[in-house]
């Protein structure tokens, strides 16, 4: 009997755990799709209060701008404008940023390189290169502002290959994609070969003036350079480039300049070349120290790679580079080991324009052609040793065992990976988290916003040994890289603190005054909530008058010294408006060359009061 | 035995159950708050391959932008430029946005305004604001571009209280936040009550032209006008206005204009003065045809308001309009069925500047007060007879019942919200599934990115009968107000037709030419992937050569006929970067007046070979 209740209670038992399976099998859902989904929208999903992870800096293509975002949200935080002119931050209004732009209106902004100690993001600047307009710019990420723009002469044409820093900032190299004639002049391009050249600038940012410098300019032969990154470690003295059209095609590139089997990755010395150009061993050409591989044979050499590539990229441990073959459907890794042999053993193929050639077979460690993925451009790494390459052509991200060449897997993309980002990506120690995949193509992911689609970035999570598509989100163009950077790296500041010595600052609103002298007019106002105050002696201390030619020059300090408190200074019909950030002093000049009144307010809302926060300019006809 | 059996099993079960329920909690987590951020996480993730349910159309203040969001992901989509240039699109800088724009850098755009048809939005266009400029701008939502710029006329002094458009979009409303003297000439402020104006533009939009054109303009007295809406149904022929600054002051307004206990609602009944300009009732001023309300007093009243309200907005059944307090901590529900009857039996209390003033008491249906929540700015409906208020002061989102003013629900919000946007909020029948709380803080919210922190913006599901804030998002300075539409209502095209008679297309490579005339070129070529021929005829037909001096026209067509081929065309150097659509024909226009030799090329990432699709500008020096 007792064996019949121990059998009837299992049995009991069973049953009851039966049903219990049934109804939590039912009730988790139509199965694996729903769990599925679920646990992507939870891995991106920051609930209020909690941050994200990292920060994503992306370059933002022809808008100029700098796109910050949260990882693994995906959710932009910040436009950070640089190159082009931006009336939500004022940027490009006030004196300071409008002489810093230059004239220029816009940038077309492809590589961010965050500024790096021993080889780490440190955090405190990135850098920013123009391709469109030959700049290159500095932004501090403590405030998350443009703080130097360098124009890198009419030697450049388009400096697409950069920016990537070497191991302590020493160098922000910023290779050409245009050939030019030296000086820009102008050049028949009949003699393309022979008076056309591709520049590398080497600039050089010092970090207490946050100024950039041109320390030596490097003349080569006229191809295209694509990208480029610094070593590390043992490779740190040395940066490597891509190149494409080594036909010297002037005309239709698409075919004319994908003619050879093999173009090269050029590797420079730039230690060698530092040395050099300390020693005098330059000639000074347009106002640049210019260095010349025929005189430097030392220091620059070349090494055959499958056609036309896009990506160059350093492992994290410094050993090798990866070139991403774009025509060519594999990726090809290099030993700097080997490579130093052969130059150690002089043992060169060949020399094109002064450049030793190394031999492709004794350089070369390994290719790795996954079968069917096509376009290869950009290599990114994890933690593990692992490489993640983006396909173009065939719309899909590559893992691959970097000691074995051995693909791991492939996920898609969708569509059109241009670069990806991983997680300190281009550190010596990647995280391995997170990679985003940065599409050219968003096709029909999105709501339609009609003929021009935005851009499409997706996020993949690389911790496990198989990669997981999280999500695809859209974007403005365009990015072309970003960097994600741990978020405890860096430190913002909440307020530009109150400084007494500042020039043209106002602290208290009594001391608020108009300066005349002759027809130049100086304005030291203060903003607080929820008013101006231009003018302390005036009855109306928010209204200026002045005289039709008059120079006007508005010095707005804003007084509100706390986070967030920003206020902003408009004319209405005036076609003027500039901001100041809490504790910041702007200046805004202008010629009142219209007699009229007109209307001032502030354009940033900032308290309940805004809509109150205003004045008037009143020009008084001659 | 057979009871003990039955006993045992039974107690069997209840302990498989009772394991199951413990594995079960075990399971699921930390009970409901894991439950609770699972749930918000579901809402808003949008799986790859699914689109989301509306637009979000965002004014971008004063980016001069519209940005366009999907709902519920709250990812930006778009940022469709307006008023101030945008290198991204190209948008002021080919020929013809750059003429539209009018040599303006920027725009304050506050309020869009999507155009209806018989009380719903109808999806064809949107109207924006520009506050800071004075202009009135349409943007056709089956291309997402901006197609017509109005300048109101230097009457005005800032839009801000616009846009809104009546029932059919019979006319766009847009009062003057800023009182200015007529034609904006100077005048000393001693002189505001008697010189200075607060202007209405009744402006109209002819949807087949894509063109405005100013009707008339209301001269009213000079308060401020904050913002508006338009009357439906019974309510049609009307436009609601707040006001304040109703103390005239010229100084110091967060203090001069808060003295009053109330100011007005302007009530306008635009048919009657459509009517009367018919009739010639009007007088021309500076070209404008000026209404006055001293000689309409069947078509302007006022009613009084407690003190400076912000918002003013019509219940979906046009029976009510809200006031929502600003610095009286209250919503106060008018019906227009009682402000008719006061008018139809001439039961005003006073006059102001010609405008009868209604009893407050008398047309006032109810003041609804929530304890504790101060600085309502703005009201939103659902489909359920619902009214939801935003708190600037006490951030939060209060639910309230119109019928009642019974408070139903309280959220809070992060922070500092403005206005809110409803899911067809501004429709005869929204559809209350979501609410977006559009912030003016956003504190610690997000990753910083230094002393001026992004916006903030709240998305609520509103489909129950409490709401549930799902999640805060940040965006780009500065939303003011949107509106939420739903996704079908608007069917994007996918590219442009092609269309053989377009001025200065050109459809085949073949046909791509340069034609001189003096010192004018024009150059009528195509852009394809991954190619421009720019002439036909010459052994290099991507490169064009041009004399210094010359003005050049840069005729482009996209010949690649297939939605998301974008192409642009930037001159590395030059500052000059403008984009063609597919299908599209575009103009760039320059003076050649710096003789060198300028890299060209495709500034939108277009297809593998992208990087080769570039050319040559030769200026050959005089």
């Amino acid at each position: 009997m007792k064996t019949n209740r121990i059998t009837f209670a299992i049995i009991g038992i069973l049953a009851g755990l039966l049903v219990a399976v049934i109804f939590f099998a039912d009730f988790t859902g139509d199965g694996d799709e729903a769990q599925d989904t679920r646990s992507k929208a939870e891995k991106v999903y920051i609930p209020y209060g909690e941050h994200d992870d990292y920060y994503m800096l992306a370059s933002g293509g022809h808008s100029g701008q700098l796109f910050v975002y949260g990882i693994p949200s995906m959710r932009k935080i910040r436009t950070v404008p640089i190159f082009t002119p931006d009336p939500a931050t004022g940027y490009g209004f006030d004196k300071e940023s409008k002489e810093m732009l230059g004239g220029y209106t816009w940038g077309d902004f492809h590589h961010p390189a965050i500024s790096e100690t021993d080889g780490e993001y440190d955090g405190e600047f990135l850098f920013a290169n123009d391709v469109g307009n030959n700049r290159v710019a500095a932004v501090d990420l403590s405030t998350f502002t443009t703080v130097d723009i360098m124009h890198l002469g009419d030697n450049m044409g388009g400096p697409h290959a950069g920016v990537f820093v070497t191991e302590n900032t020493e160098y922000i190299a910023l290779p050409t994609r245009f050939s030019r004639p030296i000086g820009g002049e102008y050049e028949s391009l009949d003699k393309f070969e022979e008076k056309y050249r591709g520049i590398v600038s080497m600039a050089t940012f010092d970090r207490d003036k946050k100024e950039f410098d041109t320390a030596f300019q490097i003349s080569l032969p006229p191809w295209s350079y694509d990208l480029s990154d610094a070593g590390k470690g043992m490779s740190g003295d040395w940066i490597v480039m891509t190149t494409y059209n080594t036909e010297f095609a002037t005309t239709n590139l698409e075919i004319n300049a994908s003619q050879n089997d093999r173009d090269y990755i050029v590797m420079i010395n730039w230690k060698r070349l530092e040395e050099a150009v300390a020693n005098g061993q330059y000639e000074e050409v347009n106002g640049e120290k210019m260095v010349d591989p025929r005189d430097h044979k030392d220091a620059i050499f070349a090494v055959p790679v499958a056609k036309s590539p896009h990506g160059v990229d350093v492992t994290p441990d410094g050993t090798r580079f990866i070139a991403a073959g774009k025509l060519a459907p594999m990726m090809t890794v290099f030993s700097f080991e080997k490579a130093f042999e052969a130059i150690e053993n002089e043992n060169f193929t060949d020399e094109e324009h002064g450049i030793p050639i190394l031999p492709y077979d004794e350089v070369m460690e390994r290719e790795v052609d996954p079968p069917g993925a096509l376009g290869p451009l950009h290599t990114q790494f994890d933690d593990r040793g692992n490489a993640y390459n983006t396909m173009f052509i065939s719309s899909e991200v590559v893992k691959w065992d970097i000691e074995t060449g051995e693909v791991i897997d492939r996920q898609p993309s969708y569509f059109a990976p241009g670069h990806a980002s991983a997680t300190e990506g281009d550190t010596k120690s990647p995280t391995g988290e997170w990679l985003v995949a940065l599409n050219k193509m968003a096709k029909e992911n999105f709501l339609s916003v009609g003929p021009s689609h935005p851009e499409s970035m997706d996020l993949y999570d690389i911790s496990g040994e198989k990669m997981e598509h999280v999500m695809a989100a859209p974007v403005d163009p365009e990015p072309h890289y970003a960097q994600m950077i741990k978020a405890d790296k860096l430190n913002p500041i909440r307020y530009y603190e109150k400084d007494e010595n500042r020039e043209n600052s106002v602290w208290n609103q009594e001391d608020a005054r108009v300066e005349r002298n002759g027809n130049e007019v100086d304005v030291y106002g203060v903003a607080f909530r929820s008013r101006f105050v231009l003018d302390a002696q005036s009855e109306r201390p928010d209204v200026i008058e002045v005289n039709e030619g008059d120079t006007v020059r508005i010095h707005l300090t804003n007084i509100d010294i706390d986070q967030d408190a920003t206020h902003g200074f408009a004319i209405n019909d005036y076609d003027l408006n500039f901001e100041v950030q809490p504790g910041e002093t702007s200046t805004l000049e202008f010629v009142a060359d219209k007699a009229k009144t007109y209307p001032l307010y502030c354009s940033n809302f900032c308290s309940a009061l805004h809509q109150e926060m205003g004045g008037y300019l009143l020009v008084k006809p001659k």
